[in-house]
């Protein structure tokens, strides 16, 4: 289950300090330099082979996998960005934010992504740079959401490679978004096997799956809330580096926002919904139960004791000497009882 | 019940790329044409045959059900419609939404009919693009909320053919809102039901009929919001397309909508009511199958132990020899076993 | 209980059209004229008698009860009032609404009365036509809460009679808010009676009841809240119609409507704390009888076993010839049986 | 337990007239007319012997005690005060209010009293005029929370005889928030000991107490809304009568306002807390109660079945004649007893 | 358990007024007082030694533990300190505020801090003074969250010697800040723990245990929500005491604040959740002791009933003498119960 209350890293320290970064993932750059024309893809070993990039009309977009700050450092350093936007990558667990620097807009994103492994929801910051003619993305480790930007750049189809840096931006957060509603669809179709089962049988596991999913429900929402914030003020930025073309865009992503958001809602409360059938189901299963003990309670239990009474041993009792007490006790034995499954059939207990 | 959580189509697509069209539903394209004193009404077998009407001074309404992507194509490209709106159109299951494009407004709305069949709510997306002297309605599949607009166009009555583009468009928006009315009246009908069955038996089915018209109501309260603000903003729009004898009609139609709202807001309410009674009823029942139980048990466990006493096989008790011992125990049963009647009494279980 | 889902009538028609009208009530007009010295009041046979007061510069408050449509439509053009607002009055069931027309001000309005007979709230929809020198308030049917304005007219005391028609509609929708008040004081009654029979006993109706004054709540919050804004908007508009004077007096009806309001959101909370009380409280009485069960079953069932034992026939018991045994056996019986009720004692449940 | 639904007085009077006075409290009004080096302080007899304070430099605090309606009028037309102004002391029940009438200010707020006999909430309406050089307060019958303040005028320490009315008007108003945190803390205190209770044991008063308290709290909270609003209103009023330097301290009572507020959320969500812990205990106390139950029965009875068997009169029982029979079946019993108790030892039951 | 309705102290008192200080803890001061290249850190024997720092260019930092009022006042007075703040500082229980005295800024602010004995939560409240060149800091006692900010000033490590004393009191508001993350970290780790062990087993305490967390949790949101704003507050102000180079810094702290809200929110939900998981655990805990009872008394009381009927002693009782009756009436008896067990086997309760 996501964990809500860690603590977003390099708190207590300095700021302008940087946590120290214990994973050991080799850090890899790849960079794809391309126009509506050309288009460069290439893995760099070294950071320095990036810099030739930067001051080219060429869109650039350099990733970064890994948190060596070395290489942030000398990237940020050519790149000509403020320190503070160094700590900001580099210390994770951050709300989404957008902070404009003039020259360049700074994203902090995160990224969702299902655990394929045991189908838990996994968060990884995306710091974004957005220059003119560049765009610098840093991520915590391999693997990403990207795919997509990067198959429509190679192909060159559509309009990705004929505009600019602000719309790979766009591209690269289109994408993050998107990810949400394949989530969602993961996590709706759980809900949707849930309220199945529990149409048939009630497992004592359920009110914990159910929490399971409320738990990713709410922890989408608390990343979906800053990112709503995050869209709605890059479209109302006033700077040179959104262009007015891209903006229909931004409103596209920022639209797509709202709709997960709506969704979650709709989820917890079908949440909420299956959670008081499985109470009402355990109430219902325990009159079931009860019903079950009472009858078969209330008709053996008078009948015991009718039995037991003539098998009392006082010397003077003179229905014992009758020759056909036993048959008529017996009768009124079968009286009694169906007497009783009568009155329980009035009741509709049966 | 609605899957709230289903993506919309063409995520993951690059923007700009449709998601592929899958239902084989042929496109059907219809056209009225009218002024105040003529009204041309005919199926058209191709898009081409549509043109002419464009640059008339007659009001045209082209509606087109189906998703054929080369007739949509066909008529954007004639009527000079942004691509975008064309993905728009395309790409179902969005959210309601109003994008001014200066020589045209174009609307995603959500029609919501109720499947006859099953009782389940169906929402099918209409693509509207308002213009100057034309209106273009884009439908998933035929069947729609609109005849009462044919009817008022046919019969030449009441305000419609008088007025313009801009007063078809809402006559169509505010035939999808009335229809909303009409599902939250069967809905209620359905509540109204569920509630007199309630006061007089306790079905085990009742917990998951609640949930099912909750999940219809959050459904429509997830479709009304939007279509709200979409409504807000189309009465607050500065654009020559919106004359200014619509707004008191817009006005009107937002009213509806709010009403919508009012209404799925306290049919909410309701049925959290209905399952509270749901619930503290089948605590009532319960109480009532354990005072019977109880009563049971303690009136003849007691009994029972009694007549087991003098089952005993002991050689000296004494009881067992007198003369009247079994009668005198009978009395004694007697007494006790109402003695705990009056007890039981007393408290009211009886 | 109200049907909070019926549908506004008139909808699915064309606006501009009326709904038919089927109740048969005839229409009964009435007249109030008047001004600081000289008051009129008459009941008019036919409309055309109330057009010669329209022009004088004394107060004229027409009233119609009934939704004759001839009559309606004759006042209506006579008075000059737009068509919408003629179909607003004919159709029932809609949202307090205030709209300015500039030489008049047109007001939808709510007005909920108590059923004598059955406790049900009833809402019927009142139109008022502020004019000028005059007044049109258009009713379903005969009845209203309005006869303490008609005293105050009558009796000449108070400011009534020496203001402007502003005043008479502020005074016709005080009463109307006023009657919340009333309304909200039987219900509150039945509340506080509902408080102290549960402190008393457990019915099983409770929830219901509960269920039932809760539905009324929502069903008045659901009028009150578009009467503040029709009050909010009132005090606001900048209308030569509304006097300065009348201000204040705009603002002491505001001021009731908040006050309705809060009782409102006090009165539901009472509610959900009396169900609360209730679940409680069955919960606490099926421990109380469990615990009976329980204590029951607890001392006899050994008992019962030991009494078995010594039912046996096995030949070979060497205590069934004990010259004591049987009240050794019955003092162990005893022994048993305080040793449970010492036990359950400490246990609290005795 | 506070009436939410009472009416206020004067409903369904006109506007302007007044209620009927019915309780006989003899009117009692007192004068403290001060500067900074001055202090009169005395009971009036008349409304007459006030009227000379008015038009002095002095600082002139009339109290008046009870709604003699003369001694009210009196006041007011010497006073110049607005007959509405006259309504609103008169009209008890009214929401927080305040009303700036150019030369001088209206306040009508509640006073917060606990109920010394049986600790109950008891509001009481306290109209406040204030004046250049003069507030007037009126109040339903004595008794009040104006001590302090009355203590700190004959003191002479602190500000209160250096400043304006403004101040003294602050200071009343401060003097019945700061009761407010009285009644909060006496309310803090019954629920802590109903916490503590609530961990010792579980009586079925329990879910009325927090029924109670919760309707304490609701009550204050309807209370502290509009007080707030007042408050801040008076901040941001822009009339001579607010001095620049009371400012600061009308802020300092606005933050005890919202303090009262967040503390009246927090103690609102401790007794949800606390009711949920109630249910939690007891299901957990029937949970116990049915354990002990199953044990008995689960145990006994079979045991029960078995001596049942041998206690059969059946002419060829084998068992019956072995001599060792009994004891062998004794121990049969034996084991048969204590598995049960192992099996309930290992689910942990016992 | 936090005590959310302490009143503030000072409530009662007239404004201007100190609270009676009835700690004795001694009072204790330090100075740091920096800048770029030097730092002079020193304990101050009495408040005298302060004043010649105030007037130098070099930042100093004076922090006073205790409220001995005599030094706080002559500190006050030195540094020209207005009397209400004095007041602020003095009575404790306060909500945070920023108020702009022109020449210096107050903060109230609330140090949460974890009592490591019992684990509670503890708040102290602190006065922060910002002027041009000097911080001053009032705590009630010794101990604080603010030892990493000493460390950095000695350290002369990072931006905090370089910058001006608004950097000073970011950083000390952000130690506080910080806290709330560590703090929430604990109680996520109880939550998660708490988790666990539902998932295991059953435990009587665990109501409470989720209560007193979630009272810890509105404890804290109470004091975060006006930190929020009071940091929101400080970023607008428009004051020459705030840098432009401290606004990054502060709108990075206001980050943290919502985030901490965020979390609280998330924590709140979770368990809630928990409480949910527990509702429903003790509900199938119960069902399955009823099962056992159920399953027991069903099985064995019908045969119990044919045991006892033939040890009834009725004479002429065919059946008895019967030579394989005995071994028949086993055969019957183990057919019932298996046929009992087979029954329930197929309801899935066993």
């Amino acid at each position: 289950m996501p964990k809500f209350y860690r603590k977003i890293q390099g708190v207590g320290l300095p700021p302008g300090m940087l946590a120290p970064v214990t994973d050991d993932h080799k850090t890899r750059i790849t960079l794809f330099d391309y126009n509506e024309t050309t288009l460069l893809e290439k893995e760099l070993n070294s950071v320095e082979e990036s810099f030739d990039y930067k001051d080219t009309r060429t869109i650039s977009w350099i990733n970064i996998d890994g948190r060596d700050l070395k290489t942030i450092q000398d990237i940020n350093t050519h790149f000509d960005v403020h320190p503070l936007v160094l700590e900001d990558i580099v210390n994770q667990g951050q709300r989404a934010k957008l902070e404009d620097y003039g020259s360049y807009l700074f994203f902090v994103l995160n990224m969702i992504r299902l655990d394929e492994d045991n189908g838990d929801i996994d968060s990884e910051q995306v710091g974004l740079v957005l220059g003119e003619h560049f765009v610098l993305s840093f991520q915590e480790k391999e693997g990403d959401v990207f795919d997509p930007v990067r198959k429509r750049l190679r192909d060159g189809k559509g309009r990705i490679r004929k505009m600019d840096s602000d719309y790979l931006a766009y591209a690269l957060i289109d994408a993050i978004v998107d990810h949400y509603f394949i989530i969602l669809e993961q996590i709706g179709g759980k809900i949707d096997q849930l309220e199945e089962e529990l149409l048939e049988a009630l497992e004592p596991d359920m009110p914990i799956r159910i929490h399971q999913l409320k738990s990713q429900i709410i922890y989408l929402r608390k990343q979906i809330w800053p990112l709503r914030e995050v869209l709605s003020t890059f479209q109302r930025l006033e700077s040179r580096l959104v262009k007015k073309a891209t903006l229909v865009f931004l409103q596209d992503v920022y639209d797509h926002a709202i709709q997960v958001n709506d969704t979650i809602e709709a989820l917890r409360d079908t949440l909420s919904g299956l959670r008081d059938i499985y109470l009402s189901n355990t109430s219902n299963r325990m009159n079931e139960i009860m019903k079950v003990l009472t009858i078969f309670a209330a008709i053996f239990i008078p009948l015991t004791f009718m039995a037991g009474i003539y098998g009392m041993n006082f010397e003077h009792m003179p229905e014992l000497k009758w020759k056909y007490g036993y048959f008529f006790f017996l009768g009124i034995l079968a009286i009694v009882g169906l007497g009783m499954l009568y009155f329980f059939k009035k009741r509709k207990w049966l």
